[in-house]
Protein backbone atom coordinates (compact mmCIF):
# COMPACT_ATOMS: atom_id res chain seq x y z
CA UNK A 1 0.00 0.00 0.00
CA UNK A 2 1.12 2.99 -0.96
CA UNK A 3 0.23 6.39 0.62
CA UNK A 4 -0.52 9.78 -1.90
CA UNK A 5 0.06 12.54 -0.88
CA UNK A 6 -1.55 15.92 -2.28
CA UNK A 7 1.39 16.70 -4.79
CA UNK A 8 1.25 13.10 -6.34
CA UNK A 9 3.91 11.59 -4.49
CA UNK A 10 4.25 8.65 -3.33
CA UNK A 11 5.62 6.91 -0.28
CA UNK A 12 6.69 3.60 1.42
CA UNK A 13 4.39 3.17 4.58
CA UNK A 14 7.93 2.44 6.33
CA UNK A 15 8.41 6.12 6.07
CA UNK A 16 4.86 7.21 7.63
CA UNK A 17 4.12 4.45 10.19
CA UNK A 18 6.96 2.75 12.37
CA UNK A 19 4.96 -0.08 13.17
CA UNK A 20 5.33 -1.50 9.44
CA UNK A 21 9.41 -1.20 9.75
CA UNK A 22 11.72 -2.83 11.64
CA UNK A 23 14.74 -1.19 10.59
CA UNK A 24 15.33 2.43 12.03
CA UNK A 25 17.25 3.07 8.82
CA UNK A 26 15.01 1.62 6.44
CA UNK A 27 12.69 5.07 5.35
CA UNK A 28 16.00 7.08 4.49
CA UNK A 29 17.69 4.41 2.50
CA UNK A 30 19.87 6.20 0.01
CA UNK A 31 18.17 9.54 0.08
CA UNK A 32 19.49 13.10 -0.16
CA UNK A 33 19.05 15.64 2.46
CA UNK A 34 16.72 17.48 0.31
CA UNK A 35 14.61 14.12 0.00
CA UNK A 36 14.53 13.95 3.19
CA UNK A 37 13.82 17.20 4.15
CA UNK A 38 10.76 17.19 1.71
CA UNK A 39 9.72 13.75 3.39
CA UNK A 40 9.50 14.92 6.30
CA UNK A 41 7.78 18.11 5.17
CA UNK A 42 5.43 16.19 3.41
CA UNK A 43 4.61 14.09 6.65
CA UNK A 44 4.35 17.92 8.55
CA UNK A 45 1.79 19.36 6.14
CA UNK A 46 -0.02 15.94 5.96
CA UNK A 47 -0.61 16.86 10.12
CA UNK A 48 -1.27 20.14 10.03
CA UNK A 49 1.38 20.84 11.53
CA UNK A 50 3.54 23.15 9.58
CA UNK A 51 3.54 24.46 5.66
CA UNK A 52 7.53 24.45 4.94
CA UNK A 53 8.04 23.80 1.17
CA UNK A 54 11.62 23.94 -0.88
CA UNK A 55 11.65 26.64 -3.26
CA UNK A 56 11.39 25.83 -7.35
CA UNK A 57 15.03 25.84 -8.39
CA UNK A 58 15.33 29.43 -10.29
CA UNK A 59 15.81 28.66 -14.29
CA UNK A 60 16.22 31.16 -16.94
CA UNK A 61 14.08 30.47 -19.86
CA UNK A 62 15.18 31.21 -23.03
CA UNK A 63 13.39 29.29 -25.82
CA UNK A 64 9.74 27.27 -25.07
CA UNK A 65 8.73 25.50 -28.17
CA UNK A 66 4.04 25.08 -28.06
CA UNK A 67 3.74 21.85 -30.23
CA UNK A 68 0.51 21.22 -31.39
CA UNK A 69 -1.84 19.03 -28.94
CA UNK A 70 0.44 18.74 -26.34
CA UNK A 71 2.15 20.44 -23.20
CA UNK A 72 4.90 23.91 -24.02
CA UNK A 73 8.44 22.24 -24.39
CA UNK A 74 11.54 24.18 -22.85
CA UNK A 75 14.38 23.68 -25.54
CA UNK A 76 16.85 26.07 -24.11
CA UNK A 77 16.97 27.53 -20.69
CA UNK A 78 20.19 28.21 -17.52
CA UNK A 79 20.21 27.55 -14.34
CA UNK A 80 20.10 31.09 -12.17
CA UNK A 81 21.96 31.63 -8.98
CA UNK A 82 18.80 31.88 -6.05
CA UNK A 83 18.60 35.29 -4.24
CA UNK A 84 17.28 33.69 -1.24
CA UNK A 85 17.43 30.38 0.91
CA UNK A 86 15.77 26.79 -0.48
CA UNK A 87 13.70 26.27 2.22
CA UNK A 88 11.06 28.39 3.95
CA UNK A 89 7.20 28.42 5.34
CA UNK A 90 5.48 28.78 8.89
CA UNK A 91 5.07 26.88 12.26
CA UNK A 92 3.05 28.14 15.03
CA UNK A 93 2.56 31.66 13.86
CA UNK A 94 6.28 32.20 12.59
CA UNK A 95 8.48 32.38 9.64
CA UNK A 96 11.05 30.16 9.27
CA UNK A 97 13.77 30.30 6.74
CA UNK A 98 16.70 28.28 6.28
CA UNK A 99 19.24 26.20 4.02
CA UNK A 100 20.43 22.23 3.96
CA UNK A 101 23.40 21.98 3.55
CA UNK A 102 25.62 18.14 3.33
CA UNK A 103 29.32 17.82 4.17
CA UNK A 104 31.11 14.41 3.31
CA UNK A 105 33.73 16.49 5.74
CA UNK A 106 34.47 14.81 8.92
CA UNK A 107 35.83 16.66 11.56
CA UNK A 108 34.30 20.68 10.00
CA UNK A 109 31.97 22.25 7.46
CA UNK A 110 33.31 24.48 5.15
CA UNK A 111 31.45 27.37 4.80
CA UNK A 112 32.14 27.70 1.08
CA UNK A 113 29.46 25.76 1.21
CA UNK A 114 26.97 29.06 1.31
CA UNK A 115 26.88 31.69 -1.14
CA UNK A 116 26.81 35.56 0.46
CA UNK A 117 23.23 36.10 -0.88
CA UNK A 118 21.99 33.56 1.31
CA UNK A 119 23.60 35.02 4.03
CA UNK A 120 22.51 38.55 2.99
CA UNK A 121 18.77 36.95 2.78
CA UNK A 122 18.73 35.38 6.39
CA UNK A 123 20.03 38.28 8.14
CA UNK A 124 17.54 40.31 6.21
CA UNK A 125 14.76 37.61 7.01
CA UNK A 126 16.15 37.95 10.83
CA UNK A 127 15.58 41.75 10.89
CA UNK A 128 12.07 41.19 9.81
CA UNK A 129 11.16 38.85 12.62
CA UNK A 130 11.75 35.92 11.27
CA UNK A 131 13.43 32.71 12.53
CA UNK A 132 16.41 31.57 11.00
CA UNK A 133 19.08 28.36 10.45
CA UNK A 134 20.68 25.94 8.55
CA UNK A 135 20.30 22.39 8.70
CA UNK A 136 23.54 20.62 8.54
CA UNK A 137 24.41 17.28 7.47
CA UNK A 138 28.00 15.46 8.20
CA UNK A 139 27.03 12.58 5.50
CA UNK A 140 29.72 9.85 6.55
CA UNK A 141 28.93 10.08 10.24
CA UNK A 142 24.91 10.28 9.62
CA UNK A 143 24.63 13.17 11.88
CA UNK A 144 22.69 16.20 11.53
CA UNK A 145 22.81 19.67 13.57
CA UNK A 146 20.48 22.63 13.31
CA UNK A 147 22.61 25.36 13.78
CA UNK A 148 20.76 28.97 14.59
CA UNK A 149 21.80 31.56 11.67
CA UNK A 150 23.51 33.74 14.39
CA UNK A 151 26.00 31.38 14.83
CA UNK A 152 26.50 30.80 11.42
CA UNK A 153 27.50 34.34 10.82
CA UNK A 154 30.05 34.42 13.76
CA UNK A 155 31.79 32.19 11.93
CA UNK A 156 30.97 34.44 8.35
CA UNK A 157 31.39 37.53 8.93
CA UNK A 158 35.14 36.41 10.78
CA UNK A 159 36.28 33.85 7.40
CA UNK A 160 37.48 37.04 5.55
CA UNK A 161 39.09 38.90 8.75
CA UNK A 162 41.83 36.00 9.64
CA UNK A 163 39.04 33.75 10.51
CA UNK A 164 38.31 29.73 10.14
CA UNK A 165 37.36 29.00 6.85
CA UNK A 166 35.09 25.92 8.38
CA UNK A 167 33.10 25.72 11.28
CA UNK A 168 34.18 22.70 13.69
CA UNK A 169 31.63 19.64 14.17
CA UNK A 170 32.36 20.61 18.11
CA UNK A 171 30.92 23.96 17.61
CA UNK A 172 28.12 22.31 16.26
CA UNK A 173 28.60 19.63 18.94
CA UNK A 174 28.35 22.56 21.65
CA UNK A 175 26.17 25.34 19.89
CA UNK A 176 23.51 23.66 17.59
CA UNK A 177 20.51 20.76 18.11
CA UNK A 178 21.68 17.29 17.05
CA UNK A 179 18.58 15.75 15.36
CA UNK A 180 18.28 11.93 15.41
CA UNK A 181 16.19 10.53 12.72
CA UNK A 182 12.71 8.81 13.48
CA UNK A 183 10.48 7.36 10.98
CA UNK A 184 7.96 9.87 11.26
CA UNK A 185 8.85 12.50 9.85
CA UNK A 186 12.11 10.97 9.15
CA UNK A 187 13.92 14.61 10.01
CA UNK A 188 11.91 15.54 13.29
CA UNK A 189 13.57 18.99 12.77
CA UNK A 190 10.40 21.30 14.07
CA UNK A 191 11.34 19.91 17.93
CA UNK A 192 14.47 21.58 17.15
CA UNK A 193 12.77 24.90 16.06
CA UNK A 194 10.80 24.50 19.14
CA UNK A 195 14.15 25.03 21.14
CA UNK A 196 14.85 27.97 19.60
CA UNK A 197 12.00 29.82 19.53
CA UNK B 1 20.94 57.44 -12.78
CA UNK B 2 20.14 53.90 -12.05
CA UNK B 3 19.68 52.54 -8.71
CA UNK B 4 21.47 48.96 -8.83
CA UNK B 5 19.35 46.65 -6.38
CA UNK B 6 21.23 43.55 -5.05
CA UNK B 7 19.71 41.19 -7.59
CA UNK B 8 21.51 43.26 -10.56
CA UNK B 9 18.03 44.76 -11.87
CA UNK B 10 17.86 48.41 -12.83
CA UNK B 11 15.36 50.73 -11.67
CA UNK B 12 14.48 54.04 -12.98
CA UNK B 13 15.23 57.04 -10.27
CA UNK B 14 11.73 58.05 -10.84
CA UNK B 15 10.21 54.88 -9.78
CA UNK B 16 12.16 55.60 -6.24
CA UNK B 17 12.39 59.29 -5.74
CA UNK B 18 8.89 61.26 -6.16
CA UNK B 19 10.72 64.55 -6.32
CA UNK B 20 12.53 63.22 -10.19
CA UNK B 21 9.41 63.04 -11.88
CA UNK B 22 6.01 64.78 -11.95
CA UNK B 23 3.93 61.95 -13.68
CA UNK B 24 2.53 59.10 -10.76
CA UNK B 25 1.98 57.09 -13.95
CA UNK B 26 5.50 57.16 -15.32
CA UNK B 27 6.81 54.38 -13.05
CA UNK B 28 4.40 51.61 -13.73
CA UNK B 29 4.14 52.57 -17.57
CA UNK B 30 4.16 49.19 -19.51
CA UNK B 31 4.15 46.85 -16.27
CA UNK B 32 2.28 43.78 -15.20
CA UNK B 33 1.15 43.15 -11.80
CA UNK B 34 3.89 40.80 -11.17
CA UNK B 35 6.12 43.45 -12.36
CA UNK B 36 4.76 46.18 -10.28
CA UNK B 37 5.14 43.54 -7.20
CA UNK B 38 8.29 42.87 -7.85
CA UNK B 39 9.53 46.40 -7.75
CA UNK B 40 7.52 47.34 -4.55
CA UNK B 41 9.15 43.60 -2.87
CA UNK B 42 12.34 45.50 -4.24
CA UNK B 43 11.76 48.31 -2.35
CA UNK B 44 10.85 47.09 0.72
CA UNK B 45 13.48 44.69 0.93
CA UNK B 46 16.24 47.75 -0.22
CA UNK B 47 14.34 49.55 2.76
CA UNK B 48 14.21 47.30 5.61
CA UNK B 49 10.58 46.76 5.76
CA UNK B 50 10.04 43.36 5.01
CA UNK B 51 11.47 40.77 2.69
CA UNK B 52 8.98 39.00 0.61
CA UNK B 53 9.54 36.89 -2.69
CA UNK B 54 7.95 35.47 -5.97
CA UNK B 55 8.96 32.37 -6.24
CA UNK B 56 10.49 30.69 -9.12
CA UNK B 57 8.20 28.57 -11.94
CA UNK B 58 8.78 25.11 -11.30
CA UNK B 59 10.28 23.47 -14.11
CA UNK B 60 10.79 19.48 -14.56
CA UNK B 61 13.80 18.87 -16.06
CA UNK B 62 14.44 16.06 -18.77
CA UNK B 63 17.66 17.10 -20.28
CA UNK B 64 20.93 19.01 -19.64
CA UNK B 65 23.75 19.42 -21.85
CA UNK B 66 27.29 20.36 -20.39
CA UNK B 67 29.39 22.10 -22.61
CA UNK B 68 32.66 22.80 -22.35
CA UNK B 69 33.65 25.74 -21.01
CA UNK B 70 30.18 27.21 -20.60
CA UNK B 71 26.92 26.89 -18.35
CA UNK B 72 25.02 23.89 -18.42
CA UNK B 73 22.22 24.32 -21.08
CA UNK B 74 18.77 22.63 -20.47
CA UNK B 75 17.68 21.63 -23.59
CA UNK B 76 14.20 19.57 -22.61
CA UNK B 77 12.19 20.83 -19.92
CA UNK B 78 7.71 21.15 -18.77
CA UNK B 79 6.21 23.67 -17.18
CA UNK B 80 5.33 22.02 -13.77
CA UNK B 81 1.96 23.14 -12.19
CA UNK B 82 2.89 24.88 -8.75
CA UNK B 83 1.92 23.17 -5.25
CA UNK B 84 1.71 26.86 -3.43
CA UNK B 85 1.05 30.56 -4.27
CA UNK B 86 3.86 32.69 -6.08
CA UNK B 87 4.72 34.98 -2.92
CA UNK B 88 5.79 34.34 0.13
CA UNK B 89 7.78 36.19 2.90
CA UNK B 90 8.24 37.96 6.51
CA UNK B 91 6.62 41.15 7.79
CA UNK B 92 7.24 42.41 11.58
CA UNK B 93 7.59 38.53 12.31
CA UNK B 94 4.56 37.25 10.48
CA UNK B 95 4.33 35.01 7.54
CA UNK B 96 2.81 36.37 4.55
CA UNK B 97 1.20 34.57 1.64
CA UNK B 98 -0.57 35.57 -0.92
CA UNK B 99 -1.28 35.05 -4.70
CA UNK B 100 -1.39 38.05 -7.21
CA UNK B 101 -3.85 37.85 -10.28
CA UNK B 102 -4.86 40.12 -13.14
CA UNK B 103 -8.42 40.19 -14.80
CA UNK B 104 -9.12 42.26 -17.89
CA UNK B 105 -13.08 41.81 -16.49
CA UNK B 106 -15.13 44.99 -15.74
CA UNK B 107 -17.58 43.90 -12.91
CA UNK B 108 -15.95 40.69 -11.38
CA UNK B 109 -13.42 38.60 -10.72
CA UNK B 110 -13.40 34.91 -12.30
CA UNK B 111 -13.27 32.60 -9.69
CA UNK B 112 -11.47 30.17 -12.44
CA UNK B 113 -8.09 32.31 -12.29
CA UNK B 114 -7.30 30.41 -9.00
CA UNK B 115 -6.63 26.82 -8.82
CA UNK B 116 -7.48 23.79 -6.05
CA UNK B 117 -4.17 23.86 -4.96
CA UNK B 118 -3.91 26.99 -3.99
CA UNK B 119 -7.02 27.73 -2.24
CA UNK B 120 -5.88 24.46 -0.24
CA UNK B 121 -1.97 26.17 0.40
CA UNK B 122 -3.98 29.35 1.70
CA UNK B 123 -5.98 26.86 4.24
CA UNK B 124 -3.17 25.05 5.50
CA UNK B 125 -0.80 28.37 5.65
CA UNK B 126 -3.70 29.79 8.14
CA UNK B 127 -3.95 26.82 10.11
CA UNK B 128 -0.53 27.10 10.92
CA UNK B 129 -1.09 31.06 11.94
CA UNK B 130 0.11 32.51 8.53
CA UNK B 131 -1.87 35.86 6.91
CA UNK B 132 -3.18 34.74 3.62
CA UNK B 133 -4.53 36.87 0.96
CA UNK B 134 -4.84 37.77 -2.61
CA UNK B 135 -4.01 41.02 -4.96
CA UNK B 136 -6.11 41.73 -7.57
CA UNK B 137 -5.85 44.23 -10.05
CA UNK B 138 -9.09 44.90 -12.57
CA UNK B 139 -6.87 45.73 -15.37
CA UNK B 140 -8.82 48.11 -17.20
CA UNK B 141 -9.77 49.92 -14.05
CA UNK B 142 -6.55 49.61 -13.05
CA UNK B 143 -7.82 49.15 -9.37
CA UNK B 144 -6.01 47.04 -7.15
CA UNK B 145 -7.64 45.37 -4.29
CA UNK B 146 -5.89 43.33 -1.15
CA UNK B 147 -8.68 40.71 -0.41
CA UNK B 148 -8.50 38.06 2.59
CA UNK B 149 -8.00 34.39 1.89
CA UNK B 150 -11.19 34.03 4.35
CA UNK B 151 -13.23 36.23 2.31
CA UNK B 152 -12.10 34.60 -1.31
CA UNK B 153 -12.92 30.88 0.27
CA UNK B 154 -16.66 32.26 0.56
CA UNK B 155 -16.79 32.02 -2.65
CA UNK B 156 -14.72 29.78 -3.66
CA UNK B 157 -16.26 26.66 -1.10
CA UNK B 158 -19.71 27.75 -2.63
CA UNK B 159 -19.09 27.92 -6.09
CA UNK B 160 -19.17 23.96 -6.31
CA UNK B 161 -22.93 24.32 -4.73
CA UNK B 162 -24.89 26.73 -6.63
CA UNK B 163 -22.95 29.77 -5.93
CA UNK B 164 -21.62 32.49 -7.88
CA UNK B 165 -18.50 31.97 -10.69
CA UNK B 166 -17.08 34.47 -9.54
CA UNK B 167 -16.72 37.21 -7.06
CA UNK B 168 -18.86 40.54 -7.74
CA UNK B 169 -16.58 44.04 -8.14
CA UNK B 170 -18.64 45.76 -5.31
CA UNK B 171 -17.70 42.56 -3.14
CA UNK B 172 -14.28 43.56 -3.15
CA UNK B 173 -15.00 47.26 -2.59
CA UNK B 174 -16.99 46.05 0.62
CA UNK B 175 -14.99 43.78 1.90
CA UNK B 176 -11.58 44.48 0.27
CA UNK B 177 -8.88 47.27 0.93
CA UNK B 178 -8.80 48.90 -2.23
CA UNK B 179 -4.77 49.64 -3.02
CA UNK B 180 -3.81 53.05 -4.56
CA UNK B 181 -0.57 53.25 -6.36
CA UNK B 182 2.17 55.39 -5.15
CA UNK B 183 5.60 56.09 -6.47
CA UNK B 184 7.71 54.15 -3.40
CA UNK B 185 6.66 51.94 -3.25
CA UNK B 186 4.44 51.40 -6.48
CA UNK B 187 2.10 48.94 -4.30
CA UNK B 188 2.08 49.67 -0.72
CA UNK B 189 0.59 46.43 0.10
CA UNK B 190 1.96 46.42 3.19
CA UNK B 191 -0.06 49.34 4.30
CA UNK B 192 -2.78 47.54 3.80
CA UNK B 193 -1.40 44.36 5.21
CA UNK B 194 -1.29 46.30 8.52
CA UNK B 195 -5.30 46.54 8.08
CA UNK B 196 -5.68 43.36 8.67
CA UNK B 197 -3.34 42.08 10.61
Amino acid sequence: MNINYPNGQHHSPEAIDPSLNNSIEFGKRGMSLEEELNSSNQYYLSRGLGVIHKKPTPIQIVKVEYPKRSAARITEAYFRQASTTDYNGVYKGHYLDFDAKETTNLTSFPLKNFHTHQITHMKQCIDAGGICFTIIKFVKLDRIFLLQAINLFDYWDKKDNGGRQSIPLSYFEEQGIEIKYKLAPLIPYLSAVDMIM
